[in-house]
């Protein structure tokens, strides 16, 4: 069987990431790994799941638990999640949250939802990797939005129109990003929301990281300006996308979008046809969860962080040559180096692997056009104590010996 | 904001079920329903998977159940699954099997890995109406496929190259198919394999109620008839999909697709950009079940099922009027009826509803090209004993007055 023959044309868009498969391999005690971009599991809250699973699993609860449930999700968590949402400045109802399987199928679900072959969605060059993977299924094209530049509404819709498309929506992971660790401060989240309403297009806000505010003043989500401006959910074109990954635990993939009603239904229907819904047990566990350590919980991952965050940071002061920048993070798991140009991220982590066991992320696989060859992804979230500062003092040896 | 004019063409083909919207309505404890095709919850194994999850989240196995992990699946349930799979006659390898998100996530990603806009997906009239929901969203055609029919291979190509596509894979549930209840033959399976060989295209072989066999001699599933023809799954275009959700549970929502691997090396990628993987907590609570508790489990729901269909056939026969037809199916969930000609299902459900306080689903959203007004679907999983005579004498009546 020639299985190319009878792929769809989308599958041309997915390839196999060479740096993931690179990174498979480095479980090697002796290297010193900044590369994954993941939770420490030593402070999952492991004996709150051990309790949710223990009550959700009982009698006059395990029948539902462990049955179809509907499409939209869990209503105690979705009430849950109004409330929560409603603390971070966006008022709304249980009927503007769809519940889905982490973040990265709200990523999926909403390009679905929005791009046309041709059609252009709007990113940050670097943007998060994993939603260019979502996209890249539904065939867009991508066009740089640029927090300084000021190109006009008129221009985007031009190459969106010279593509065969329309800009659909902007998207934007707006605290802590993945990968540069950097906020959108509130006049480049202004300007973005003007830029929606000129082109009459979506935006999608990623805020995965939202909760992991370590210093600096919390900026408003962009929904909630909007809501501000407009007086209610229903009439606003941000569509945020949230995640019990980064806070709980990212094994029961338990994520949410919100929304006006009428996306939230459009979503309801395609989960539906796409998955039927999300574990029924896992939404009961998150929801007894959330609602008993969530803020305790994350207040003690906010301490742990900001310290390996400083560590690192300091560490990065010490250690590396002139020529290297790096991003200051409030919050999240991530610091964004840029190399002196010239520099290969990609060549340098193979050379980091061989002399100096220490592992990073190359950037450009953040890169909607395939640049920021000199960009490099560390995350600070797994790595505590002498490690950090071996590590940088490694990577900074590799960086000097390239140069 | 108009949410109409930023949305993909593909979601023109999403709509809600009027019917599933009624069928929500009927949890009234007066009306007697055969409506959801759903297992019985009180038969959910639920002690064992109040074990597993304990096991599952004990220190030692919490960081791993809690976390990230790879989009292929669990490593122990798909050595377990392999072992399943050459149990019923398919010798595989672990790296044939993709774990999904219930086998209704892999119906989405066989039509998102093969269906083009315009393409041809061949279907029987009526079939599982959540693969034609799946399919929906890629924008294919369908075409007919008629266990009596025989048309040839040429005429089926050149009615999808009429439609502006190629035919891309046929799509069969195979064992008590969801809504017929009834079985392909051998003769019919070969049938199909041999027009999917002269059409070069695929076979999608739904077998999600595969166990649950009441009597009867079971029939080799298309994937084995292919390998013991072919020598290896490697050289099959036949790719199967199963599930936990009839012989576990469904709210965990675990399926899987076995197939060859530059199959499932495909559906990896499209999963790390969809969901990343599934819970992994769930894959392994299933995997700790399933090796406990599988064969002694599935052999307690057979007798279970066989009794409820057993009894709801016997009252269809007393019941049932001149000029009813329905099928007898050798395992499953469901009977399918066809009602006299001119007869209205949905018409009839409404009447059902308001009179005699009885509900089943009308068989129209099962067909591809909306025939089948005279048909309904009635399960047999829920109901037990005299509400089974009770539901039957209702629906019985219902028709009568109809007629």
């Amino acid at each position: 069987m020639q299985w190319e023959q009878i792929l769809a044309p989308r599958m041309a868009r997915m390839k196999a990431s060479e740096i993931r498969e690179l990174l498979k391999l480095l479980d090697q005690p002796d290297i010193i790994s900044f590369a994954g971009g993941i939770p420490d599991p030593r402070m999952f809250p492991v004996a709150a799941f051990q309790e949710a699973m223990a009550r959700v699993l009982q009698p006059g609860s395990a029948d539902a638990a462990l049955q179809y449930s509907v499409s939209e999700g869990s209503a105690q968590l979705r009430r849950w999640l109004a409330e929560h949402m409603a603390g971070i400045g966006i008022p709304c109802e249980a009927d503007n949250i769809l519940i889905t399987s982490g973040s990265q199928q709200a990523l999926d679900y909403l390009g679905k939802l929005m791009i046309g072959t041709g059609d252009t969605v709007l990113v940050n060059w670097p943007t998060y990797m994993g939603a260019l993977g979502a996209f890249n299924a539904y065939e867009p094209k991508y066009d740089r939005l640029d927090p300084g530049s000021n190109r006009s509404a008129e221009d985007f819709a031009a190459v969106a129109a010279a593509n065969g498309g329309k800009v659909k929506f902007a998207y934007l992971s707006v605290d802590f990003a993945n990968p540069t660790g950097e906020t959108i401060d509130r006049a480049g989240r202004e300007r973005v929301l003007q830029l929606a309403e000129e082109l009459d297009i979506a935006i999608v806000e990623d805020a995965a990281y939202q909760a992991l505010r370590y210093d600096g003043e919390p900026v408003e989500p962009i929904l909630a300006m909007e809501i501000a401006r407009k007086g209610s959910i229903e009439d606003c074109r941000t569509i945020y996308s949230g995640s019990f990954s980064k806070t709980l635990a990212p094994g029961l993939r338990i994520g949410w979008v919100c929304a006006a009603r009428p996306v939230i239904n459009k979503l309801v229907l395609m989960k539906q046809a796409a998955d039927l819904h999300s574990p029924t047990l896992n939404q009961m566990a998150v929801a007894d969860v959330a609602a008993r350590v969530f803020d305790d919980h994350v207040a003690g991952l906010r301490e742990a962080y900001r310290g390996r965050r400083d560590r690192m940071l300091a560490a990065l002061e010490r250690e590396m040559p002139e020529g290297v920048r790096w991003t200051k993070p409030e919050g999240g798991m991530f610091v964004w180096i840029t190399l002196p140009k010239g520099m290969d991220g990609a060549e340098l982590l193979a050379q980091a692997i061989k002399t100096e066991r220490v592992a990073f992320v190359p950037g450009r696989a953040f890169y909607a056009d395939g640049s920021g060859e000199n960009t490099i992804r560390l995350s600070f979230s797994l790595n505590d104590g002498p490690a950090v500062d071996e590590g940088i003092a490694r990577l900074a040896r590799v960086i000097k010996a390239a140069a």
